[in-house]
């Protein structure tokens, strides 16, 4: 039986109102980022995903970062402050206002969770659906020790045992609480309003509704999501072993894709990355956000990408920086210690060795020298420097900005261009050589007088 | 007992026609490479390194490329396209004129198992020489589960016996079917030939072999290899998996000849490359195909080295790109963001920051400031810059080929050259500065002005 | 019970005279570094943690070069020459005379265990203030084969069983000898002269001093230390999984301390990198000797650092290389392909791209145009660029040490600057550009014809 989500309403409430204490760290741990993404905007997008697009916060400090960094097209969220901290149960209730809008299920989750899919998340909706009034998320731990083991009789929850309260028999079970799940929402206050505090510290575990909806006659099941999504995050050593099991996650789909990675362990994807078939990546590439790239592209080693389109064929690196707006059209080639920069680079165009460019167009098949850089900054202002098609640009030039070159161009090596070079044109911008015969023999002298006065003076 | 190989001729069938659908490629998987060298061409060298001369290909898609790829100086391959797909035996019935030449051992291996070594392969001919019909390599399963258990009974192997037709009993068994074997040449086509498809998917499997050799009287046994050596390819990601293997077995086998990485994790290798005694490679370090590193050299960081020789006690990098071509003599230093292709760089010569050093020849003991640039390219042509001796070249020069600069040569920093400059002269080709007294307060207060205007007209 | 540790004296012996053969080194192996600290170093900090200051060397090859490595501020170290190779009891013998000196404890230590920390060391001393004559360093084994076994009755060691005379019952035991320990100073040279070579090889072996000790109606005991602490160095491979679980533990530090990493993994620290609090290093980041990184800077990619000072809120790479004697100032930043070596820059200057900055001072808020270089070397002497602050230096500059630029002061781009410039000065120091028209046509026929005539010449 699949029952279709689109006909019931839900309610998310995302509990991030920690104080992170052990990130040891001046913002709040969801805003901490897992593919350059906050880690909270994960968790809303795999919401989303499963088809939710209410949404309420339950937020602590940074309170107005965390609702700016979990807005998401198509959700809705809705910010409520936690200002005492007794429990899930009691920070789940700081959104009361909104759960009593009524819907038909209550999701809760928590922030610092971001590899949840959207999968477990629809499974636990759809036991609702099914007639439970709780529905737990659970998972098989590796090893349990700790966790809240998962008591099931004839298919019903009847129990989350905490690790301390469990038999030995109870101990054995691996099938363990991951916290999040899912509640009848027009159950959800007031089965949580009966949880009571009287435990060691006196507060209020959500892990009680279990046993409070079968005491109110209601049942509660477990639907399962694999560990790895259950991953929580209390220091940054935790946030490093979330960032890698996501870049793994992230790396796999990609090479199923048709994405060859030599060493996928050492490419490092942000959350949007989208890369095509037959695209080569080398070891050590780190793609920020903003990054496509075409079918048969190459992305040698040791290049760094971001906010860049790569188009088909295109080859990028080694040691290649492309930044927010840099454009490769088809076949171009940008190679060893370039920086390209908010700038179009034509079909074919190379721009091969330590080159900076940016505020720039450059033609189809234009040849960028070595050493060329667009002067695009006054100190104040950026301009813009134009090349047009089958143009060469010789080594080690200075294109001053703002300043057009025509197509077919040539510019001579080490040349510094201040004014407009017309198609077809040569333009010369050094100065004439002029050898000194046998000087460097003087200049040799000179310098080791120099050192060897230098070394007295610091007798 | 030990039986001269040289003795007995060997045929090695590799089955390489594969469609490889699931590498989600526009080539055939054999073609993509490990260690920078095709996979088919592991195969046959590891089937070289067990005295095997003869292959025979048998090959659908790219068959030309991988006919080329398979290519080895002293092994002769014949192709043989396999036009339908109805099983392994099927297969190699596809090599049927080649098999039928006449030979002691046939070897039936595959193309997309590229860490097979001699060893396995010579054991399987060595089980022939002793009298066997059919030698199974094997392998003892971390997890069998899914793979084809070899049920042997003293000593001789009397079937596989597939997973899903395996007892309980035989499912424990963690002794494997490796897919690679040797059959007696002179009864290869019989055996094969008598091989049946009355099977669910009514395909001819290689694997009955075993039980058709013993129908006939004959004798099968199994040898071992280790379970690495037996990694398939059928995704890319297990690609990564199989190329991340064989990096590991590279650069153990290079430590423990002396050779110091700090993180052999991040440091990539290819097929050919040669390390000697006592050189230190500091973590992040790429080679690329046809290198060779000289004793006590020290490859730092970010290094990216192809087709390149480095020569005892040199220095590369941080950041250092070596080129095809690009030979460093002894003690000389290529630093940080420095190119160098198709150039000799002379005993004890630096080339240590941001310079682009192509199509040169520089002396011993000259140094190269920062930001040198030799221009070899008219946008046409390459040209060739030649440097002497203990000459000095200024920063930020631009050297435009074809230009030679004599021994103990002076070229004054931010130079351009585009002429000879004979030995112990100094060579000036850049314009005298000028200052404009206060001039700054006006540039800025111009700049300031645009900038405001900018800001009003994008109001 | 805790004993004031420094009520007891002690001396320290570690054996490090093995020739090392398996490392294939010019150097012993003690001398290879470690989180680029020479191994040895490591284990006399380890000491020095446990509070012994005294320290007597047992040698092999390569005497003076590790003596040097070893010595550490507060700790005095003597020097024996290790001549035969008899067993590690006749190794500690050569130290007879530092023993003889009279100390109420002896530590036997390894110079290759360079993973030990102060815990258990401390904790073997402990056991010696207890009473006991004979305390050995155990672990317990994730896999014992080959360990000597602890056999340990009624809290007492009674033996170390070497694996190869272990019965069935006592190889199943876990609890290993780790080779270190701690012997009665008083007593120490009686108890390991009675240790005899009634052996296979004729050896003296430092574990026969449990049952001496206890023949001569003394008390042995052991304490745990983790299995990774013991970790010894026989091979390159064995060293780099020594670094790598060396630099495991120092980033775990880190990250619990506030640091943010990517991926841990990937970033590679030395014995004495100091992190501050919301610093966040992204990928690929090498810190060499003598970095302090302040709070809430960031380290961007492919940075390699070494003798350098980061402030609060300076920004780092991509591709930034950080030499020593650097220094950046709140809020600077260096970019990518950009190298600063002995130079200081000041809060919120910028030197963003493809420039190196060497012996030079850079006020604050100054930008550095891109493929600036400060061409700092004649040839034979380095000489010094000051520039002020407010400063602008355009881009593809050359500034010719010694050199001044005021503050506030205006040099155009391309320029070669070789003379002082005033504060709020523009300097020019380029050639005036020149077009001719349509001269690139015939540019590109001479070069074509000159690719025509080189090919038939080949012909």
């Amino acid at each position: 039986m699949t029952t279709d989500r689109t006909t019931r309403t839900c309610l998310a409430v995302i509990l991030a109102a920690g104080e992170s204490t052990r990130m040891k760290s001046s913002q709040s741990k969801v805003l901490h980022p897992v593919g350059n993404r906050p880690m909270i905007a994960h968790v809303v997008a795999a919401l989303a995903g499963a088809g939710i697009a209410d949404v309420a916060l339950v937020l602590g400090r940074d309170a107005e970062k965390v609702e700016a960094a979990a807005r998401l097209p198509g959700v809705t969220a809705s910010v409520h402050v936690q200002t005492e901290r007794l429990g899930t149960a009691h920070a789940v209730l700081a959104a009361r206002e909104a759960i009593a809008k009524g819907y038909d299920d209550v999701l809760v989750v928590f922030g610092d969770t971001p590899l949840i899919t959207a999968g477990p998340l629809a499974a636990a909706r759809e036991g609702l659906a099914r007639g439970a009034d709780v529905v737990v998320i659970g998972f098989t731990a590796a090893d349990p020790t700790g966790y809240g083991r998962l008591i099931v009789e004839n298919g019903d929850l009847v129990a989350i045992r905490e690790h301390k309260d469990a038999s030995e028999a109870e101990r054995a079970i691996t099938w363990c609480n991951g916290g999040l799940m899912a509640i009848d929402g027009r159950k959800a206050l007031d089965l949580i309003g009966r949880i009571g505090n009287a435990n060691a510290k006196g507060e209020y575990y959500l892990t009680d509704i279990v046993e409070v909806a079968r005491a109110a006659g209601g049942r509660a099941v477990a639907v399962r999501a694999p560990e790895a999504e259950l991953t929580g995050c209390n220091t940054r050593a935790e946030l490093a072993v979330i960032e890698r099991l996501w870049q793994e996650r992230r790396r796999h789909a990609l090479m199923l894709d048709g994405v060859s990675m030599v060493a996928p362990e050492t490419v490092f994807l942000s959350w949007d990355t989208e890369i095509g078939r037959d695209v080569t990546i080398e070891p050590n590439v780190v793609f920020g956000p903003g990054v496509t790239v075409e079918g048969g592209a190459v992305i040698h080693s040791f290049s760094h990408i971001e906010g860049a389109h790569v188009s088909a064929g295109a080859a990028v690196g080694p040691y290649a920086r492309l930044r927010p707006g840099a454009n490769l059209g088809e076949g171009a080639k940008v190679g060893n210690f370039c920086e390209v920069k908010k700038a179009e680079i034509g079909a074919g165009a190379k721009v091969n060795h330590l080159t900076y460019i940016g505020d720039a167009e450059i033609g189809a098949r234009t040849n960028i020298g070595a050493g060329t850089i667009t002067c695009n900054y006054d100190g104040i202002n950026k301009h813009v420097t134009r090349i047009g098609a089958d143009a060469f640009i010789g080594s080690n030039s200075s294109l001053v900005a703002p300043v057009s070159i025509g197509d077919g161009a040539y510019v001579a090596s080490g040349s510094v261009i201040t004014a407009d070079v017309p198609a077809d044109a040569v333009a010369f911008g050094r100065a004439r050589q002029e050898n000194k015969e046998g000087r460097a023999v003087a200049v040799r002298e000179r310098n080791q007088a120099l050192k060897a006065a230098r070394k007295k003076a610091a007798e």
